[in-house]
């Protein structure tokens, strides 16, 4: 299955958005008509790239909007440039999320104590190839880890590109630590700091920031596509979150390809991209301990 | 004083060239031409930026090419783009060298006992702001670390750029040590491994591989420029160095601005990059020890 990507708007400003098509040339949204699953039996996942590795601008999945195009997340009505925490360059990994999951915000994790935080699981892809944003890639699932965001269950499933030459190699947490030593490391004080630049606390972690293995985060996903389910087919309250899709048949929310097209011909025109600001440069250095 | 590029060639092939033309929009040599002070009096050095942070591509002052433009190194007849070694990403500085100053491959240094490597001097620019490819920027000297590449003195001169919002905080390489923790080690590790991916041994370095303060470093420049001054009259033999200069008046390579743009006119026309190989992206993981 494969899938194309549209921008709209200005690269750069709050009107810039990548709308999804599928290989029909239908479009889609990239939460609800993306399957989970690229190969089900064989636990292979689709992930959506929102963030390539080694980029600021922090991209996202717009649950709330019509078709959930990538829009950039705006912070105190600025685009959100995620900072660089030395020895870090942006994103150290080509961060996306799982289509057709939800992090239940009325679910309480049994494990972390916290409910969730009412977006797609979100993945970490340690291939070594920078992916395009937008792009759609299958992926084996290695592990997770439980970040606590602002009191939320935030999972980040660290997974590997299939494509990547080395897939292989990589069947479990295990095999990261030993194959790409210090990556588990970087990861878990990434998303401890990345936040301290703009003047928030350090993150905290379930599990004392231990890393689970695949069969946990695997079925961590499974629980996350079944709140999904309750979610497209109405039998949990969306809230904001705009559930209009084109695939998937048996859901309410369910729309024709004319009306998603009209989602489109309301959307700004394409134009080229505004000069990336060079406050997204800085490099902040913060004492180890 | 300032200076423009212009492109020649196309982008991530072999005929690629970046050439420098001064204030009054004549052809120069970066090499020759772009005076070693900003302002002598205060130490405020010149500096040629080669490769801008967080980039791989080599690109570097052709010392035996007419005019000395930028161009990229080719390593057995391919592109070099130098391996990210994690967790960096491509250079963790502005990579660049000083005008008018040359490691004489004649001279043996008394404290490292090696020859120089016959280029202009590096610096590793760990100002905020990312540079452009080819920019010239005044910086501060605030120390030196003493490379010995295959036998060869390579000093790194470690500065800052004077327009960087922080600069008046930074004077001595203690200041970098406290102010930037960890860019130092990151700066040895760095140097020490970045040819590994590419099947060569770690680098060494004079002085147990600590960096010397300012003094050292500015009277280090100050002796490289003294042996260019030498080359550049003809007093040393150049070798294989093309000294082809505009400014240097007294200088028995001094050229007409006519005999610079006939340079210009044999050089290939510009064209659109090639896209740059993905082999470029892959990260590097070594057992930390």
């Amino acid at each position: 299955m494969s899938f194309s990507v549209e921008e709209r708007g200005r690269e750069n400003t709050a009107s810039y958005r990548l709308y999804f098509r599928n290989a029909e040339e239908k479009y889609i949204s990239p939460f609800h008509d993306i399957p989970i699953y690229a190969d089900e039996a064989e636990n292979i996942f689709n992930a959506v790239i929102e963030v390539p590795r080694w980029t600021n601008a922090k991209m996202e999945i717009a649950t709330k909007d019509p078709l959930n195009p990538l829009k950039q997340d705006l912070k105190k009505g600025n685009l959100r440039f995620v900072s660089n925490v030395f020895p870090h360059k942006g994103y150290i990994w080509n961060y996306g999320a799982i289509p057709q999951t939800w992090e239940d915000p009325g679910h309480r994790d049994e494990d972390t104590g916290c409910c969730g935080d009412n977006d797609p699981i979100d993945i970490c892809d340690i291939g070594n190839q920078v992916c395009s944003r937008g792009e759609v890639i299958r992926v084996k699932v290695l592990g997770t880890l439980a970040l606590i965001d602002e009191g939320e269950t935030d999972w980040k499933v660290m997974v590997i590109n299939v494509e990547d030459p080395e897939a292989e190699d990589f069947n479990d947490i295990e095999d990261v630590r030993r194959l790409k030593p210090g990556l588990l490391e970087a990861t878990l004080d990434w998303f401890r700091m990345y936040k301290v630049p703009d003047g928030k606390p350090e993150n905290q972690f379930a599990f004392s920031g231990e890393f689970k293995n695949r069969d946990f985060a695997i079925k961590t996903i499974k629980d996350t596509h079944s709140f999904w389910k309750a979610l497209i087919s109405k039998k949990t309250d969306a809230g904001e979150l705009n559930c209009v899709n084109t695939c998937v048949s048996d859901s309410p929310f369910c729309r024709s390809a004319g009306e998603a097209r009209a989602v489109l011909d309301s959307a700004p025109p394409y134009s080229a991209a505004e000069p990336t600001p060079s406050s997204a440069d800085k490099w902040f250095f913060y004492k180890q301990t």
